[in-house]
């Protein structure tokens, strides 16, 4: 695996022969035995892999650890996709909804030989099988689920739920893909599962790949029967094609049926959707590109398929019990010893491997070849495909910044005109995702060159605007489902962000959760290569719910964010249009990181031409001469700290009026673009030394700092810093409530007045010579707070204000104009 | 409605006269315009709120805020409801799903007479609606969505996703109750909404209230069709009967017909659906509870329905336009302002307001009487019928604790005992929540008397254990659907917890946020009264996942939770049984609160006797003098401080070792069980004093502190205390893989040798002299280490350790027994 660059050559949908031999069929049947032979050995034994001494107390685990009951199940159509991938060279890959089943997926990609040759160590015989026994949930070892470390995975078997929105983000832009996704009816149950079937009216037919859900009705959670296991089948057939699905429905177990019967059954199902297919991507070829009804198979089985009936008198397979380890005392008595070797002996291993342990030639030989194999198939090992996007220089698309604060600009449309072109330039590697707000967003200039990618039906140009059966841009109003789909998309080798209000993106905190430590795991396994960056753009942000309010209003996903590992984590709050395409620009050249911009949309003033956002942005963070008074060769008094949009004009309108107000008074204005330069530079690898921060605010003067979220976060980065006494800090302190833009800054704190209040109370010197203008701050708070509820908008002299220099410019009358257009619209 | 405390008289279930006249049709249209008129003026209009002058400039808002589009679908529903429910005296509560159209139900709020009961300064007449006009989304007025400020509603119209949780939250238990959910097309789209329409599975009709879901199909979002509304209708009904529903599907606007032919369609339609209720209902108190597929309707109406087609010549009502305002510049030009005057007099406000401004009696006499209104309703505002639990003194169900560690249990497996009698004696209004865990999660003692409450198939006793047409705990492998069945079930007035494990409770951040901000703002109501806090048991946790490994480990839900109001937000980590029980019964007590607790499931050494145990929950942290070695009237060397089960166990641990090997060092044990109390009382209302702080703490000796979640939070709550400078914390670092208990905690320098090397490397009288310990406990590290490589269980010595004075006590073997039974499973 670890060679494989280039896409398996894929004679991509060709249609089967209709036709398996008996012979095929045992062959499978042996396959199946063998991997559920090695699952339940990875489960249970520690030594004597194959059991060619009679099992003693001392060959099993004294931790017994994993899942059994999804396992046997996911190997059965394991076994099935190798022998109909192996006959139409169809490049598939396998998306393990139940991926506590990780001993099944480790047992395939053994058998596909894959995991010996990433894992040498783990080698074709008797002490390789030995060996992957009792690495399984063993100190040091593997985990119990399906995980990073498995060969062919793009999915991680913790929380459940997002095993489609893998799928489908893995089969976008990959015409030739099958993407096999089993979901597990305890899966079915969540929240995103459920949404995630409507991926289907989001694929394009002939420009994407195919998405093949198997839903595995084992009918058993941990403790419960599960909700879809328990309908009529009526309700359930119903259900699916609601969902747009042409269900197949296959009923196995319980019975005497012989197994090659069951097996018989299956591959011709199997065929005949997998034909089904073929027919679908054939009208797609000859240009119908309307929404068929994809097929998708119900997989239903009893739970642990092939263990034993029952434990100690009760029904274990087949039952709840069966969900993790159904023997779970395996050495207390003889008796559950002997339950446990009969059950593996019920395989038949002898027949199954070798005189050297390895596994017998036949069934090896059910794999498909190289990578075709879906434990070897690159598209599951992204990083292999990567291809670095080609980007169109971000200065070209600079907005003009005369003087500080001289022209005005949404920062996130000016970023629009750039991704419209990094759209041109990378046609088939780079979406957009976002929950109905691209527009909103204000990116809607990428329009002008890609639509919003839509299958369901169109009603015509009056209504349908940017809606076609291709585009580059995904909108579902689920976030759930733009992470997942981002994620797959990402997983598989390619690049794309996710634009979103910032309240709401707390909505995939979890599964940020688990992409960043699937991120942290994959940077240390050898094999597999870095993928692109997931990068968010958060808009709507919390200082600006004028429209919609409080529930709109959390400016905490940062928060959530720094909890991972510091080598995952960026978090950028440019100040300005073009610190924004600097930013972003470095985003997308990104590996391996998760990057988090926060960015308003309003019309807001621009500070930095391009030459100092760039240099700006490389820094992180900078003293902004420009806005200050210090002197050269002289400290400053106070150091007004800013990062995030809202923060930043606010300082720079306080310092303002310390200009005019003390001229004497030495203010250094620091902004930060890279919030974790905060951070000491030995926890995270942007950090300052100590020495640098003390440099720029200073180890001892008072800095006041405004911050675009929850203060905590400020003090939580320079805690260890020296003057970290002297740091004080203005950001966001929940205190919702209707309001104008302005009003809801004064609501926390985090006004310019305030802000000069927070500097005559903080600089010794201050305190009693400016009581007067400390009064006037008061009252202009009150003033400009009594405005907003007579006038319903904010006092004119806040509304304009201008940096000085800007001043003859006519922008207030810009921003006049803008205040009117009201909040941010949802 | 600040008065009612009882439920309204309900002649609930009866059937409808199955007549509605012409004239009562009128009426209807009548009442639907005039909420239409006061919806489409809440948004625009600043004066002149009668049309009683030309309309001005100056009459419109400057900034225009809220949404239009689906405003007039749900007055519509509104209407029609009305009338049902005079008729039939049907006790209904209105789940406003597209809670965006704020304007519509304040308007339905207004015409109910409710709102100018709560806020008498709305008055019924030509100033009252100026003043309702004024307020909507105005500086200090009220927010553009359906809000806790808004009479009638459990449901904010925040994020989207939660309508039919919550809807069936609140018909749990109350079984006279119609909840009408109406469901917006762009929030269908979501996870959580698409899973919870299967909640019908976990209604009995007997004993629960009904829940009419009616899905508004108008069609679009902000910028983007809806899903739902552009599939097919096959596919569509097919969907509602997947999901178990008998659909009636209307569909309304675009043509000619008259407004009162289009009523009479749906007024027949909703009897003919109130009928089929009433028929399930009768056949369920016969004793027929089998699940029947509950009726729903299918709305199809044009978005923004009535108001303009077009504006400058682009379509409006029936697009995307229509969502929020759709005349964004209604003060611009002359010819918008025409388009809005023509807008505001097609609802002929001369025709629906008397001379003093007063709507027309008929109108106004559509609602139905008092509590009957949905305005009104006391289940809308759940404090009002909250009756305090019926507790069992928790101290009956302590466990023996003859020395501290001198015995074992597993602690919610004890508090299951409680909660056991607290079921028993609260047969119907307490229940408990999560997803599939409730016995993974050790609190099957729950079984003992009541069942899991499930609705769909049953296949017999061999596999259907403890699972019931009626009980007490609901299960569904969906945290959202866990969190938002609670929530509806404590917003309606009843009290309720839900387990869950640690890792995946982040699934619902953001529904917390919601509900966070709902009990901040109903603190400010006067007419609304407290409910029963929202309790979580989190177990599970993160030091526990040697069987499930990294993507199971996060324990940021704490962080998350912080960054809430202080009077919200309670957290509680009981370090062993006793003190669980004591913090679970404060926590069924309160109000108001979101109490999250966190505690180990796994066998662990109890502590405290009950006695012990209340008085340390009373104070919330407190020094543990049996487990140090300070000496009467001198101050200690060094503080161990310690907040969770493990790290408790940890400190012990290492006391334990101090006190051997370092006989002459001063140890302080503080354990803290209140989170809270580390921060400064000005921060949060249950925080210590810095004086107390100081003295439990010490101003300036070493605290070694270990800590059950991430390190950061213990800094963020202390970092105005005097000796932060000396608080070292260890806590987790995020540094997973497959691991034994020890090994995880080893992983993260938290464990008990490591504690010492802190304490040796911070006592500077230490340091040199007891270089030799140090090297001993790096060299058990190690050895700890290897063990479990080599074993795959922790070494016996870690493993068996028990505080000293329970040496004799033969707990070594119990703990060893306790070993070999695995990790958390899930």
């Amino acid at each position: 695996m670890s060679t494989t660059t280039t896409t398996p050559t894929s004679t991509a949908w060709r249609a089967g022969s209709g036709d398996v031999s008996t012979e095929t069929l045992e062959t499978i049947d042996r396959w199946w035995r063998t991997a559920n032979y090695l699952s339940v050995g990875q489960i249970y034994l520690l030594a004597n892999p194959l059991l060619r001494e009679p099992l003693t107390i001392e060959d099993v685990k004294p931790r017994l650890l994993g899942h059994w009951g999804t396992t046997p199940g996911l190997t059965f159509l394991y076994a099935h996709l190798n022998r109909a991938i192996a006959e139409r060279e169809q490049s598939t890959i396998y998306v393990t909804g139940p991926g506590h089943g990780g001993p099944g997926l480790v047992a395939s990609a053994y058998l596909d030989g894959t995991y010996s040759e990433v894992y040498p160590d783990i080698t074709q015989d008797a002490e390789g099988v030995r060996r992957l026994f009792r690495q399984f949930s063993f100190p040091g070892g593997i985990p119990s689920h399906v995980a990073p470390e498995t060969p062919g995975s793009i999915h991680e078997g913790g929380e459940l739920g997002y095993a489609l929105s893998h799928a489908y983000g893995a089969a976008f832009d990959n015409p030739d893909l099958l993407v096999a996704a089993v979901v597990g009816d305890g899966e079915a149950e969540t929240g995103p599962l459920a949404t995630s079937w409507h991926s289907n009216k989001f694929v394009n037919p002939a420009q994407d790949g195919v998405v093949l859900p198997i839903l595995h009705l084992n009918g058993y959670k941990i403790a419960n029967p599960t909700v879809l296991a328990r309908i009529s089948d009526d309700e359930l057939v119903a259900l699916m094609r609601g969902y747009g699905h042409e269900p197949h429905v296959f009923v196995a177990g319980f019975d005497d049926e012989p197994h090659v019967e069951v097996h018989r059954r299956f591959a011709t199902m199997l065929d005949d959707v997998l034909d089904e297919i073929s027919a679908i991507k054939a009208r797609a070829a000859e240009g119908d590109l309307t929404r068929p009804m994809w097929p998708m198979i119900v997989f239903r089985t009893p739970k642990g398929w092939t263990g034993p009936d029952t434990i100690d008198g009760k029904k274990t397979t087949g039952s709840w019990r069966a969900h993790q380890v159904p023997l779970a005392n395996a050495r207390d008595t003889p008796e559950h010893l002997e339950v446990l070797g009969d059950w593996l002996a019920s395989y038949k291993p002898e027949e199954l491997f070798d005189e050297d342990g390895r596994v017998a030639d036949d069934v090896r030989g059910l794999a498909p070849a190289g990578g075709l194999r879906m434990s070897d198939n690159p598209h599951a090992n992204g990083g292999l495909l990567l291809k670095d996007l080609r980007l169109p220089d971000f200065r070209d698309y600079a907005v003009d910044v005369p003087v500080p604060g001289g022209s005005i600009s949404e920062a996130p449309k000016v970023l629009g005109q750039w991704l419209t072109d990094v759209i041109r330039q990378n046609p088939d590697n780079f979406r957009i995702f976002g929950p109905d707000e691209t527009a909103s967003n204000r990116l809607q200039a990428v329009f002008e060159t890609t639509d919003k990618q839509w299958n369901a039906q169109f009603e015509g140009p009056e209504v349908d605007e940017h809606l076609a059966r291709a585009g580059r841009v995904m909108e579902m109003l689920s976030e759930h489902q733009c992470q997942g789909w981002l994620e797959g998309y990402l997983l598989t080798g390619r690049h794309g962000l996710f634009n979103c209000y910032e309240a709401f993106i707390h909505i995939i905190d979890s599964m940020f959760n688990q992409h960043a430590k699937w991120l942290k795991v994959t940077d240390e396994i050898p094999w597999r290569r870095p993928i692109a960056s997931l990068n968010y753009l958060l808009s709507s942000h919390v200082w600006r719910q004028d429209h919609n309010g409080f529930s709109h209003q959390d400016p905490g996903f940062i928060d959530h964010v720094v909890n991972k590992k510091a080598e995952i984590v960026r978090v950028y709050l440019p100040p300005d249009a073009n610190t924004l395409l600097s930013t972003y620009d470095h985003c997308l050249r990104s590996k391996q990181y998760v990057n988090v911009v926060v960015t308003g949309k309003q019309p807001a003033p621009n500070f930095l031409t391009m030459d100092q956002a760039v240099a700006h942005c490389t820094r992180g963070l900078g003293i902004w001469d420009w806005a200050g008074t210090e002197v050269e060769g002289e400290e400053p008094d106070v150091v007004l700290g800013c990062a995030g949009d809202v923060p930043t004009l606010e300082v720079l309108a306080a310092a303002d009026i310390l200009r005019r107000e003390v001229p004497d008074l030495k203010v250094r204005v620091v902004n930060v673009v890279d919030l974790m330069r905060l951070q000491d530079e030995k926890e995270h690898p942007h950090g300052l030394s100590d020495k640098d921060f003390d440099t720029v605010f200073t180890p001892d003067k008072p800095v006041i700092f405004a911050y675009h979220g929850y203060p905590w976060l400020i003090h939580r980065l320079t805690y260890r810093r020296t003057g970290h006494a002297n740091i004080h800090v203005r950001g966001y302190k929940e205190e919702g409530t209707t309001t104008t833009p302005f009003d809801m800054v004064m609501l926390n704190d985090l006004d310019r007045f305030h802000l000069v209040i927070d500097t005559i109370d903080r600089v010794p010197s201050l305190r009693t010579r400016y009581a007067g203008l400390r009064q006037r701050m008061v009252d202009a708070r009150l003033e400009a707070r009594q405005y907003t509820r007579t006038h319903g908008e904010d006092i004119p002299a806040v509304r304009d204000w201008v940096w000085p220099d800007a001043g003859d410019s006519g922008l207030a009358q810009d921003l006049d104009a803008a205040a009117s257009t009201g909040g941010d619209n949802e």
